[in-house]
Formats: structure tokens, sequence, C-alpha cells
């Protein structure tokens, strides 16, 4: 399932990324698992010169991936970007909300974080935009909200995910071929029980958790 | 579908990630699309304080992409680490093998990389093994390879990209609560059955390889 994804867009020095920080962590407070893309247009190395992961990147590997306890890592070649919608349907899939920073050029709706003093003109034209978040007294269609109101966002995006944080304890999840399936409420309770009950009086498979992997 | 993962195992100093270094440029120049693992057991830091996607993921975002039309990288927070299979279905499925590095714990039939100047004893047991590559004068049930066979490896792996696929009735494995359950080959072909026969129909859900988790 492709969580939702808004797009923050404003000119640099905006302010954009001190807005992003104080809403992931209110979204995190709020008990959202939050995923974040950050658009660069140039290129960027985490990776250093030396390193096994490197030295593999340069002997061709096209994915090269770390896996900690507690974390991992994915590096990527791609022939072309990745548009935002693939990626959050590859790569973030398992987070409820994607905020990304830039993508101007996304179709998708976006928040433009505007201050007036870096600029007094959105970038964006009105029917683009889901919110604005500025110092300026502008009057727009959209919710527009102050430089420090994260609360504010944080509230319209609670809005946008419709309702309570999906509960894990009934959570079913279908991947086929390596792609996230999404699944209603009801297919979910269908395949639940219809696996349940057939694990039913199976030596050992009586558990909370099910993974049932076919190839 | 999930591309079949070798694990190359080996003491350290024992030049497993100089091997893998060259098996990786051999099979991208025989065209193949390598994903690399590496198996970290304390934790790594690819970003550096103070930039924007250090300060996200401090702020609390589970995921942190970054999108560059060349590149892209994924960072993760998990609360335990990901199993390889699960790794590889998740972030690789679209490469056509993984090589890992480490993983010496992997129920994955292993190659084994051991250089006489710093063992002469193996990590595995003969029947985990996939193959050894080694300068010591072995007797084994597998392919052992000098320590400069990088083609004979790369053949081999060949040999395993071209074989058939696994058979769906003898590929159904379940986890329940983390634990692997043991299932006849009757089971697994009622249960993949049934499961298939419940995704007929639902859209996006026609492929090769199904996971289920049910919470």
């Amino acid at each position: 399932m492709i969580p939702p994804i808004i797009p923050f867009v404003g000119k640099s020095g905006s302010g954009k990324t001190t807005f992003l920080e104080k809403l992931v962590a209110a979204l995190v407070d709020r008990g959202r698992r939050v995923g974040v893309v950050k658009h660069d247009v140039h290129g960027f190395e985490l990776d250093q010169p030396g390193k096994d992961t490197y030295r593999l990147r340069q002997a061709g590997a096209v994915r090269v991936a770390i896996s900690a306890p507690r974390q991992f890592a994915l590096l990527g070649e791609v022939e072309e970007e990745l548009e935002l919608p693939d990626l959050a349907a590859r790569y973030l899939a398992d987070v409820d909300i994607v905020l990304a920073e830039g993508y101007k050029r996304s179709p998708l709706k976006k928040v433009e974080v505007c201050r007036a003093a870096r600029s007094r003109e959105l970038l964006c034209a009105p029917e683009e935009l889901l919110a604005v978040v500025s110092d300026l007294p502008l009057q727009l269609p959209c919710p527009v909200f102050g430089l420090d109101d994260v609360a504010g966002v944080a509230g319209l995006l609670e809005e946008l995910l419709a309702g309570p944080a999906p509960s894990p304890a009934a959570g079913v999840s279908l991947r086929v071929d390596g792609r996230e399936v999404p699944l209603k409420p009801f297919i979910q309770e269908v395949l639940a029980g219809a696996v349940r009950g057939m694990l039913t009086g199976l030596r050992d498979a009586d558990g909370q958790e099910v993974e049932l992997r076919i190839r």
C-alpha cells in the first residue's frame, strides 16, 4: 500500500527542513511511522572510498544493502530518477505517511513553506496547494499556517490519514513478487480467518503472528 | 520474486570482500544485475550529523530516503534485525542475484572463503556449503575453487541462475511468532493452493511469490 505522500516545497532558505524536523517529531509523538524523502537534484555520496560497500558498488553492484541489528541502509544506482510515488511504493510502503522535501514539479498536492524574509511570492499555483506555511498574510483557498504552527499542519495531515493509526493487532499484509498489495479490511479478515483456520490443529502453529511465504 | 541469495562467509581477513569485489565485476560483465548485502553486527553510520537527512532521522523518521537523478539511498531503523530473505524480498527484488557478506547462521547454502594463512579450518559443516574458495587442498562433497578462481565461482552461480525455478509445491514456509514451523509437502500444497485461490481476482495480486503476514 502506498502511504500518503506530501511534498514540502519552498525556496531554499525558507525553512523547509526546520519545519519538517518539528513536523516529523509531532507526527511521531502521535504514534505515526513517518518516512521522509529528500530530493537531491545533484547527487550525493553517503559511502566512503575504501569502505567495503564502496568497493562493491565500484565493482558494479547496482544495489548495496547494509544490515545491522537496529538499522539498515540501501544504496542504489538508477538509470532514471525514481518518481516519488514509485520510490514510496517500493521502499516506503511500511510507513504511515511520507513527507517529501522538494519535488516542486510533482503533480501531488503540496505544502509550500514561504518566509517573508526569503520571498514574498509563492512557487505554487493555488490549485497545487494542500496548505501554506508562512508569516505572510496570505488569502488562499487552502489553509495557511504560521511558520511555528507545526501542530496545525500535523492536525491537517492527521485528517488526511483519516482515522486512528492502524492497529497492529488486526493487520494483514500481502506482498506478491516483492510488491505490497493493498488489501481492504474485509479481504484482510477473510485471508486472516482462512489461514488461521487452516493452521488450527497443525503442530507448533499456534500463535499470534503468522508469516507465510509461497514460491 | 526473491532473487537467489548466496551468503559468503569466512573468518575475518580471509579475503571475502576482495573475492566478492572481483565476483561482482565478473557477474556484471556477464550482464547480471547484482545486489550485495553486507551484514554489520555492530551498527554503522552513513549519515553525518548536521545534514538534513540526519536531522530528520533524529526527529524520529523511521525511513529516510534520498533520491537523485542517478542514485538513491534509503536509511531505515528497525526494531529487530531484518532476516536476509526478508531484506532481499523487500529491497532487492529487482536484481538477478544477491551476494551477501556474512550471515554465517543463515540456513541458506553458503560459499566459504578460507585462506590457509588465516585459518585451516572451515566455519561451515559440509552440508551447509554450496562451494568453498580456498588455497587448501580440501576434500569436500561440494566444489572447491582456488582463491583466484573468480570465473569458476561465477560459472557455478550462473548455473544456479539458469536452473529451473523452484517447484511451487515445495516452496511454502511458515513462521509463527517468529518460529519456523515445519510443513509436510501435502500441507504445503493445501496452504499454497488455498491462499493462491483466495488471491485470484484480487487486484495486483497476480504473481509467483506470495508473502502474507497476519498479526
